[in-house]
């Protein structure tokens, strides 16, 4: 693990020997989130993550913001994750066009409730130049994602991703995706490893669904700074609860400290 | 998982949909021998390995088969494996040589103590004839092992040492090899899932030492049907305790049969 690598947010490391663990947040209205921040918090995950595309209000970038200033208040210490995932990356259908969304993510930067922005490299190269300027004048973090829920490209072409993550400004690195066989959830390993040897910022990656399970759990050996668990509600197959992957990562832990 | 390849012993199922989860003996006396018997059976691993290269008294077979018949009934349900493993494959320096290792393993069949003999399938092919010859006879069966201690040879090298136990006679294949890097720990894995696919006997593999000792938790994944894990000594770089590898395979359960 390259040192230089990590990114120190409210003191947890994001690169750092341990993944972090992350809890999204799904809730349909401000009233929701709010009682699963609250469920949520108390397991003490991380990292908390806000799907704001299962957010009803969604269009209102006012109620966004109100709701937001709520969540920032209940997370305590936690870093939270703004994430409007679009439905061809396996988001929930919302209405907002793409201009109306890089709109939303400029409201979400400048109000700095928020500490990453997740936004897919698949948009319009205008639209990624614009969130990752935006964020970084407000000293905000954005996680360059990609996402396939159907199948798992080739090696290569996952590296790729991660890289291109980089090239685009991204502070952090995401790709997830989904294995039809046990060769893919091992590529999906291989080019994460492969790319962290190249890439000067975190990564974070995950085979999903039932097979690609344990790449949830033993994904920081092979460079993955980040994990993905439930602490009300699941937002994609194969997350398992908060106090599952904490016993993981300690029995891990213990495990790579033995001789 | 081919149902075809299951190997049902004393009730353990070997190649069923968890991998067991086996504890090396390595008391230099019978008495030691013992002792960490009852300590490893309080903890219920499915499995017990005798590894009589640690036995002091290895030469005298007659007090191989004593210790032996004092262990089989302290074991209660649990199979045994008898390995005398080599010094070339990770074992301890015993007087033995070859010729003499044969007949303990032909004495250790004969006396029925044990489930199964782990033989090393680089010995003279002579002698593996013998010992799974011999074995069939009485009824027991064979794992023919190979162990890398310096490194991990290439994919397709370790598909063919799976390949090759069966072509030999075996009933179980196994084989464990250091990492160097990530890369390599991914090789085994591969190679796992890859020779699961083209053989008709269980698989038992491990990436060894800290790197590797995630395969020792997620081994199952891609085919390995056995893991180590120390119950109070520990043969081979990079087990865990017995109760923390029986939460991984908890948590994976659970999450294999999550959506």
């Amino acid at each position: 693990m390259n040192r230089t690598k990590v990114i120190d947010i409210r003191g947890r490391k994001l690169g750092g020997d341990t993944p972090l663990i992350c809890s999204p947040l799904v809730g349909r209205t401000r009233e929701r989130v709010l009682a699963e921040a609250g469920v949520v918090v108390a397991k003490h995950p991380d990292v908390i993550e806000w799907r704001v595309d299962y957010f009803d209000a969604i269009g209102d970038v006012a109620a966004v913001l109100d709701a937001g200033k709520a969540l920032r208040s209940l997370a305590g210490d936690a870093p939270i994750i703004f994430t409007r995932r679009s439905t061809q990356e396996g988001g929930e259908a919302t209405a907002l066009d793409d201009e109306a969304a890089v709109r939303l993510y400029d409201a979400a930067g400048a109000s700095r409730l928020f500490d990453f922005l997740d936004f897919e490299m698949s948009n319009h190269p205008e639209h990624v130049r614009r969130v990752v300027t935006a964020a970084r004048a407000s000293a905000i973090r954005v996680i360059l994602s990609y996402h396939n829920f159907g199948y798992t490209p080739g090696q290569d072409f996952l590296v790729q991703r991660f890289l291109e993550a980089e090239r685009l400004g991204g502070d952090v690195a995401k790709v997830a995706v989904m294995p039809r066989d046990r060769v893919d959830v091992l590529a999906l390993l291989a080019a994460t490893a492969e790319a962290e040897a190249k890439a000067r910022i975190p990564l974070i990656s995950m085979s999903m669904g039932p097979l690609g399970a344990v790449t949830r759990m033993i994904g920081g050996v092979f460079g993955s700074s980040l994990s993905f668990a439930v602490g009300e509600g699941s937002s994609a197959p194969g997350q398992m609860p908060i106090s599952d992957l904490k016993s993981v990562y300690d029995i891990i832990g213990r495990a790579r400290a033995s001789r």
